[in-house]
């Protein structure tokens, strides 16, 4: 957690025109206003990282006036080097220990919204906090503000797209180097500890999951790295990332250890579920298309996975949006018809899981490009069969 | 993260006893159910560390029927690993991907509650889950889960204390290691990396801050470590923590750092204000006593440094209670007249901050004892003057 933090490859006045773009949309759909907590969107609007703390921390956008961030005075000074803070499009607002600081945004707000208005809050706004602007805004229906800043935050800019590649090109060397060394003998949790320690070495600022899941372990998706020794002649799920430069990484690549000994190789079945999930995870990512409704793509390798019999076995959604925050719009799952906007970044991660005995999972990051997808990890997908 | 974690030193059945109390001050209190999210609650009442994820994952607690969980498919294998569940005292409801996971917990309560019910959701829920629950739960007015959980989760068991103790002298260790080592010439930011180091290698499972705040930058009270060199002739403010067997860490002090020259010792000024914080921290905590006002130990503290003459440089409140959270009730802030429990576990850490200059502050963790303090830190409070 850094309380403020320049993004270098953020520039400041790409903060003012978040803002500038977010104030003319809440015109657009005569919307009150967004309450912005800690979090992505205070991230996404600011580049201010504040810390998830019980006392609020609230930016205050509406179309009409300049912006302003209700901080507790405590944390003005890190607030006051935020870079839409420091490029002089936002204005901090510091209360005390004993203020009512709900009051001091409804107080906010108060001279410009009729009653009735709608007002948006982050969608990760604490209860408490929701419940607190409620209090002080009684006349004021609240919504999530995603219903706005989605569209925003969807479409990757240039420099987020680059800051994706280097956080998935980290990953992927990480997933490389564990796959190269040793693993029969060791625990998950060591396994898991490696991971964590790469991907900070790799330049990661933060490790934020590093799933080791052996054997059996696999066929649980998000089984955690236990104290399960690995054995020689099983599966490997390695599903690992954080942040590098505020942006996240999450690949996943299944690989079998031998132990070195050449009978201890993949049996007929997992060679070929893996080969399922390899093709509806190549088939998805090639289909990838502008406009396209983002459940088709769920679709396509959910048909690849039912064909061969496995249907059920793929438990999950093919994917999720992902940026500043790890899962985040759009996500690519049956029932979501909205068309995949041009510049999304998300996951495509079909899995196989077959419980008791393994599972495979590949995914990788993709953008997706004018004429199609823009994969960002590089590491093979093929089944890496390794001593280990 | 883990998905589930035994917690080795709170036995399955304390959970069992959680969850009776918890359904007991329901029935009491005529209050329909509690919807626990993911966080400290759903840790407190079953042991499960459940992902911060957007797929909903629900502790429903009424006092008329067994407690279930409502979670993710996906997450359901790791769900059934968690001590209350393991115990038998929570069934498991696992949710599809195209599912309404709202509605499933909708449909619980539904059967049981009347309209115009109360029911209490996690106060850190978020916004997204709480309009979520909204939208099913029409008729239903919804509360914050501290208004019942706080009085259970504030008198810590002694179990916890153990954990806590345990936390806080792994902190003391690293405060001492930090303290004895080289400081001059390096920057904010690779010492913290040190802390956080070795705040796991004290056995911590995350080391969740290391604020490194040298020379002028120890005058902002929550100034994260920077690219700042220290230099010789300026005091540091340490306030590191994390989370060890589940339990919270935190404690500062505060180092001045000469470079090995005599002539760059601590000035009048900060020998004074050291002094004054060292003393309100000292009496504060000796005043300790179970059923006295929150309120009352801050003002001790503050009358201190008032009477030193710097009452507007004490920026903040005395401290805040810390468990499961790093902070949770009770805070130790004006305006906060409830009683002290017995059992009860808080920070108190007085500070003075000049702007542009320094600042001091010193925290400990102390538990509200029968018949007095029971102080968890035992690393030195007085101004340690060190070559660094």
């Amino acid at each position: 957690m850094t309380a403020a933090d320049s993004r270098g490859h953020i520039a400041d006045s790409q903060y003012l025109e978040r803002l500038r773009r977010a104030q003319t949309l809440l015109g657009e759909r005569a919307i009150g206003a967004l309450l912005i907590g800690f979090g992505a969107e205070l991230r996404y609007l600011t580049g201010y990282e504040a810390l998830p703390l019980e006392r609020l921390t609230m930016l205050v956008v509406s179309e009409s006036s300049d912006p302003s961030l209700v901080v507790p005075r405590l944390e003005a000074m890190g607030a006051a080097l935020a870079p839409a803070v420091r490029a002089g499009g936002v204005e901090i607002v510091p209360w005390d220990e004993t203020d009512d600081a709900y009051g001091i945004v409804g107080r906010k707000l108060d001279d410009e919204l009729p009653p009735g208005s709608k007002v948006l809050v982050n969608d990760r706004l604490w209860a408490a906090h929701v419940f607190g602007l409620g209090r002080v805004l009684p006349e004021i229906e609240l919504g999530l503000a995603s219903e706005l800043l989605r569209e925003l935050r969807m479409v990757k800019e240039p420099a987020e797209i680059a800051a994706l590649r280097s956080a998935a090109q980290a990953a992927d060397r990480v997933i490389d180097q564990i796959a190269s060394g040793r693993l029969v003998g060791r625990t998950e949790a060591d396994v898991s500890a490696e991971v964590r320690d790469r991907l900070i070495a790799e330049g990661h600022e933060t490790a934020d999951f590093a799933i080791v899941a052996s054997g059996p372990n696999s066929a649980s998706p998000h089984h955690e790295a236990s104290e399960r020794v690995i054995q020689a002649g099983e599966p490997i799920v390695l599903d690992i990332g954080g942040l590098l430069d505020g942006y996240s990484s999450d690949t996943t690549r299944t690989i079998w250890v031998t132990g070195g000994d050449p009978a201890k190789g993949p049996d007929e079945e997992f060679i070929r579920i893996h080969g399922l999930v390899h093709e509806a995870q190549a088939e998805a990512t090639s289909a990838i298309r502008p406009g396209m409704p983002c459940e088709r793509l769920d679709g396509i390798a959910r048909h690849i996975i039912e064909a061969g019999g496995y249907g059920p076995q793929f438990l999950h959604r093919l994917g999720h949006g992902i940026g500043l925050e790890v899962h985040e719009d759009p996500y690519l799952v049956a029932g979501n018809d909205e068309p995949l906007p041009e510049g999304a970044a998300f996951s495509i991660e079909p899995g196989i899981y077959l419980d008791g005995r393994y599972g495979v999972r590949i995914e990788d990051i993709v953008v997706c490009g004018a004429d199609g997808p823009i994969v960002l990890n590089e590491s093979s997908r093929e089944l890496r069969v390794v001593d280990g």
